[in-house]
């Protein structure tokens, strides 16, 4: 059993010298949890970015394979809390402990990933363009290129991943893997959950002989904490995961620093989901199903959450929505992480519902007597309506989806070409629906970063081609992916050099190959050693 | 001969609304050029870029294979302008028919060079994880992903490139190679250069029967002609070459709109050049010959012009300066390209000249008598200045250079330390220093994109590994790279498609492989089909 400090953790330190004081929150009592956490102060914030800066010396020189054995360490470490850690988040987060179980193996898993991928080595992605001294009209210098880590990187955590997108989620992990230290964010629903994750990550810094300041922990529910992180001149990158209005406000302040950082702030989405009307026909109550549990699944306190389903009138279109309405109306309501969520939530439906043409068919206000919660909710809307307003493309944080009907399949292209950017998009069709679908699958491929057939959005993959992400905004950075292995590319940068001996040539691009990479060499892939 | 239209050409169709009145100057003379040309209005930019989203929905779909043809005809039609294109530019810019005939051989060379690329096919970075329905807990799912044009690109073009990082250059070729229009703003010191290249788009558009509005030409000499562009909602990107302050005025427009795009702005840079002290020995009057061949070449007009060179006292030290200096103050100072560059290198020289602790060796000022020239310049300061003192990072954008004199290699590595982004460093050392100078190259690494041996930075290799590129002020964009083939990344993004059935993918993404490309199947680059 770890006994929690309540602190800051600077470059393995406690450091508790700030005095504005904030809880964690049992979602499930309301109830405020002890220990009391303390905002970080300027000053510490400070102190962890210069640590991670002296750390960035050493672990920039750090072979692939040493960071690999520590992202191993780091998942043992987070496997060796045991118990408490899943007790403690079920107690702050009430997302239950099997959810939470789950959430773990992902988290380890992708570290455990991001091991593999640098033990592989060819992530660095060397290009080889051999000297030609015999060129006319002028000799070819010999340039080698490949991608280096860009530096200390600030992670905001999420509120609705206590694992998988915080304090060791896939952001620090892929920053990590990277070989950039990290100062974490904490996010405030959670601090408890956050310390324990820090003390693991801590641990495994110590028994790989990683340097102290490779990882920081800051925490607080003020702003400026995150602001000040931001604004610290040594941060190369930000990584973010929450509320469109908070990546939005720290891309603001990253792009308006004297030196201005990416980004990466991964934020709200509504993932339209396409129902065509053969699939309503043939397996229209199975559809119906899916998508009532993946818009109810965590209360819908996913970014994944389908918060919206474009319907053409048909024979079973009404049957269809009925089902989903009364599915909804069944399901029994889940517990939302904090206040805010259920506050932020009862706003933005009330938005909704008062706009014209919106009606609504089930749900629509929080619980009688049950903290935190909102029933699940079915709105509706026409196809005219939703082309006209863009506040009908607001996301609904919870178990909420707002069907558009359209007239036509002509009326659904034309509708979806309004869809702002999304992080999927999942179309239902059969096997009879190919063709109509292929504009369609068309047309909402330039809206996202993942198109899905006959699935639900919610699940998201840790691979190699997983793309996460999307057009703001669904992101702020569209040709990057918080999920997945690629998600390293965000924390790393091209270096070339020209000419240089290969004796002061980093190994992945030494004449002979030691690492036994793939490069382009040539612009031909091969392993090969250098004639 | 192409006959003048003096008019913006929106999607091929010259148009004249505008009433502001700019011209081209020749450098030489410093007499107006004829035709006048008229600013852009804020509707003809909103027709360039509604034009160019219309082409968009047809060119996001051409194969690789279409566009490869069509920038070859690109090329072929740059070709065909002949002679007129040479003095047109050499009558605008002043840098002469033989730097002149070499720089469209480049601006060729790389639109082919990306048709090459598009044609071997692999840039779109198919990545494969193929479905494992046996896996528990739970079955994989079939995720493919690979890299799509990003929408309309804005390109601004340079003063210092004509050709080359102009109206067809790296930056079109890379945005066109990608699938995405382009819409150039074009740089208004050459505006007739500038409307000669467009017809010869204008003509390869038309022979490859793409849509005109996958090209428009903007001129104009006031700031809101750009700020117009890069406010235009339909724009996706943008790519420039210039100033610091041209290039962070339209990062900020960018970052502030409301749905923020990229920009690749390629600003300022100081290019520092180490020589250590055995090099200084044994060739330090070839080296001086080849520094001062670098800071003169086409007067200095280049962003990788190496104007801040490091020196550590020994016994050749001085004479290496008198050399350098004194070959410095023989060489005829060549033309600048225009009035801002004169009056901007007049200031920025004055300015540094007032810090304390630099001392003026040779140069400093106008040419009597002869338009838009400065002496060629050499100014010299101590590392504790250098290090004291920000002020001594500004660009000289001209034939100016700024020697650092270190007492010792300890004190060169401790100065390097403040060195703020810059595009190249170089270092000269003999193979006897090899030892020393592995710890200033791993520090030059860290500021840089590119790091260059015993040669001078000047002279960017079109290629496959180029990196061209580096840390703010650098760039905004550290990540990516202006010149060379990973060019083309800047201007896509990745989908990935889950259980997408085979006839729906796109052919980079299909069982068979119908482009043989490589690709990463389960974390395996290969050619070969699936299963």
């Amino acid at each position: 059993m770890i006994t929690l400090t309540a602190a800051q953790l600077i470059a393995g330190q406690p450091s508790r010298a700030g005095s504005a004081p904030f809880q964690g929150v049992n979602p499930r009592t309301r109830t405020r949890l002890d220990p009391v956490f303390v905002n970080a102060t300027a000053d510490e914030i400070d102190r962890a970015v210069i640590a991670a800066q002296a750390a960035y010396e050493q672990t920039r020189r750090f072979s692939a394979h040493r960071i690999a054995d520590f992202l191993d360490r780091v998942a043992d470490e987070i496997e060796a809390l045991g118990d408490q850690l899943l007790e403690v988040a079920d107690t702050e987060t009430g997302l239950g402990i099997p959810r939470l179980t789950g959430e773990r193996g992902r988290t380890t898993g992708q570290l455990r990933k991001f091991g593999a991928l640098l033990r592989e080595g060819s992530y660095v992605d060397a290009i080889i363009d051999p000297a030609q001294p015999d060129r006319k009209p002028l000799p070819r210098v010999d340039i080698r290129r490949m991608l280096f880590p860009i530096g200390p990187v600030a992670v905001f955590s999420a509120s609705n991943f206590p694992f998988a997108f915080s304090v060791a989620g896939g952001d620090t992990a892929s920053a990590f893997a990277a070989g950039c230290p990290v100062v974490v964010k904490a996010h405030p629903s959670h601090p408890a959950t956050s310390e324990l994750f820090a003390h693991a990550v801590n641990r495994a810094i110590e028994a790989a002989d990683f340097p102290a300041g490779f990882f920081s922990l800051v925490q607080g529910d003020a702003i400026d904490v995150g602001q000040a992180l931001v604004k610290q001149p040594g941060i190369m990158a930000v990584a973010f995961t929450g509320s469109l209005r908070g990546g939005r406000a720290l891309f603001d302040s990253a792009a308006q620093r004297p030196v201005p950082i990416p980004v990466y702030a991964e934020m709200g989405s509504i993932n339209p989901l396409v129902v065509l009307l053969d699939a309503l026909a043939q397996r229209g109550d199975q559809i119906a199903q899916g998508l009532v549990n993946s818009v109810t699944l965590g209360a819908g306190q996913f970014c994944t959450n389908p918060g919206l389903v474009f319907l053409v009138d048909g024979l079973h279109t009404d049957d269809f929505v009925q089902t989903v309405t009364a599915k909804m109306a069944e399901a029994v309501p889940g517990v939302l992480l904090n206040a805010n969520v259920e506050r932020g939530l009862a706003l933005v439906v009330d938005q909704t519902l008062a706009q014209p043409d919106v009606e609504l068919l089930t749900g629509g206000g929080t619980v009688e007597g049950v903290p935190y919660c909102y029933t699940n909710t079915v709105m509706q809307t026409t196809s005219a309506a939703f082309r006209a307003n863009p506040d009908l493309q607001h996301e609904h944080f919870g178990p909420v989806t707002l069907i558009v009907r359209c007239a036509s399949e002509a009326d659904l292209l034309t509708t979806l070409d309004v869809l702002q950017g999304n992080l999927t998009a999942s179309l239902h069709a059969t096997a009879g629906e190919i063709d109509a679908a292929a504009p369609l699958l068309d047309r909402l491929r330039e809206k996202v970063g993942r198109v899905i057939w006959n699935d639900f959005p919610t699940g998201v993959e840790v691979g190699h081609a997983m793309q996460h992400g999307g057009p703001y905004p669904a992101t702020t950075a569209p040709h990057t992916t918080s999920v997945g292995m690629t998600a390293i590319r965000r924390f790393l940068r091209p270096v070339a050099f020209q000419d240089v001996p290969d004796a002061l040539l980093p190994d992945a691009l030494k004449d002979a190959n030691p690492l036994g990479i793939w490069r382009t060499v040539d612009d031909q892939l091969t392993r090969a050693p250098l004639g």
